[in-house]
């Protein structure tokens, strides 16, 4: 095993002092990326995601262009539904659509608990490719999209700013639903303990749609589910959840005993600290949309961020993922104050 | 003046103790309504807004038919970006377009702030037919939208799920935006003084968008302006704020000296009061998919509810808009498991 050259990130979530906040940005390999929208041109998305040298070298683009302190594996929450027997197209402008969605009990009978290796075994592959040429230069993340979140695409069919369908399919069909989420928990379990296997150091839960949860619904059909997954990977690599808007859940997501807890611009850092405890690491949370301010406005603006963070683990990183048009050179900008943070002399 | 047979929502607004929950929905007046469906069907959206006979039987449509304690008048936020000069177009399924939005300094040239009366009399008009008609049956509530909400969809020029757009141009020609909400506020505050001054008895700001914005950017884009129209609508009317997901400014905006604030279902209530204080109104917070439960779910879910908001003025609506898909018979269950509350067993 090669010893990490920059593990700022493993030991901010092992609750460790650092001399500075580590930096990553969600979204951070992708599409702001000119070297990427080459790639893009050439080959298909799920040619990108299936490929492992592909996935592999968009993976490692922005440690060597940006400079952040990890990588985080290219690749999609869909390849669960996808690897459940659902079909997933990605649509350009668009965003995914699953033709043939969950609407009901009988629907689960299409659906398999598939074996991780024989099915998402190119993920396995694309992570142990990244692992070996990254060299130990910096951790590589994992990471799965929450129960809840997949279970809103795979009901739902498509996109939706308020996933009214899949909610209505838990609130007339709670059984089925559970039924569902359980499904799916089990395979991300699986397909988790294999991306740890296969080098992922940390990994990331993405319920980018728990804000759409009241308190009580995100715990029964997001949290529990959650808790699962949190209790199976103990051991088998760091882990952090990012339930975009469910801040009101911060309390309760500590305690899953997650590593780490990713939060939006929404919450004021001192807020969520006060929420979440002393102990877990916050990750975030600067509004993607300010990368878009001039470069002076964002070091200014990602330094006040840090200010705010002050007290507690903090890993640096946006509130969402990066927007396809921020110049690379904002992207810089925002990674170079955080690594210079120290430094500099205050305004 | 005729005297209210029904003041619940106006008194529970003044901070006086009711014998029960005053009740209403937002967008009551409209999509889910059979009879409403049929006028859809015969009148173009604006013709529907435009026609002071339509938008009065509209407006006055869910008082009879769910049995609502107050009526809002049937309209819509983007009358005055049309009002100062924009083309607004409503494209079913598509929701707005302004086909020339606003993008640099030059563009506000494009924009006028109207005479009211001249420009938008016609809202005054079914305010005043309304109200003759309603003749004190419950309160009449007028609205607007607020500035930053407006700028979002006269600077995206049609509705997005982040606005990055709109919130660009804010963070790289921050006077030309605070140009544009100046305006967009002068043409408000005197567009809902006319509102009051034709009959309505509360005014609802609706900044459907405020939650896109982090605390800082909140108070500079959006609750700075809403301040202003707060303070010139004193005296003329109750005043009622909604910004959808700005929870972490609910302190900030009590101390506007507004009469209630709207919360959605992302807070719980008690959270939602100590942020607030105990002086103004809480309104809302019923997840609007909910209603879209079975109807034994929907009355044991608004109990709960109710029992949540102990303690402090309340007023019972949605978190926010109703679904057109909502069944007639589940929005009558939600106001009248309100209306009888205080009469029934506890489960």
């Amino acid at each position: 095993m090669t010893t990490l050259k920059n593990d700022l990130l493993l030991r901010t979530l092992r609750g460790e002092k650092t001399e500075r906040t580590p930096v990553w940005m969600m979204r951070q390999a992708g599409r702001y990326l000119p070297d990427y929208l080459k790639l893009k041109d050439k080959y298909s998305f799920f040619e990108r995601v299936q490929r492992p040298e592909l996935a592999a070298e968009i993976t490692i683009q922005p440690v060597e262009q940006v400079g952040v302190d990890a990588a985080i594996i290219f690749s999609d929450i869909l390849v669960i539904p996808q690897a459940m027997g659902m079909e997933v197209q990605m649509v350009e402008h668009k965003g995914p659509i699953l033709p043939d969605p969950i609407r009901r009990a009988s629907d689960l009978d299409k659906l398999r608990v598939p074996d991780v290796i024989e099915s998402l075994g190119y993920v396995f592959e694309a992570l142990r490719l990244t692992k070996k040429t990254l060299d130990g230069r910096v951790p590589l993340i994992g990471f799965a999209g929450a129960p809840w979140t997949l279970l809103c695409y795979m009901v739902e069919g498509k996109g939706s700013k308020t996933f009214d369908v899949a909610k209505a399919f838990c609130y007339t069909q709670p059984e089925t639903a559970n039924l569902l989420l359980q499904l799916i928990t089990d395979t991300t379990i699986a397909y988790l303990k294999g991306q740890a296997a296969a080098g992922a150091d940390v990994i990331q839960i993405f319920d980018s749609w728990g804000g759409l949860l009241g308190p009580e619904d995100f715990e029964a059909l997001s949290l529990r589910y959650i808790r699962q997954i949190v209790a199976a990977l103990k051991g088998h690599a760091l882990l952090i959840i990012f339930a975009k808007g469910a801040w009101h859940s911060l309390e309760e997501m500590a305690a899953t005993g997650a590593d780490g807890l990713g939060i939006d611009w929404c919450i004021r850092p001192a807020m969520a600290r006060q929420l979440a405890g002393p102990r877990v690491a916050l990750q975030g949370n600067f509004d993607p949309a300010k990368l878009l301010s001039p470069i002076p406005v964002i070091r200014k603006e990602v330094r006040a961020m840090l200010d705010a963070f002050d007290g507690g683990p903090h890993i640096a990183n946006l509130g969402h993922g990066i927007l396809p048009n921020v110049p690379v050179d904002h992207a810089r900008a925002f990674v170079e104050t955080v690594k210079n943070y120290a430094y500099e002399p205050a305004e």
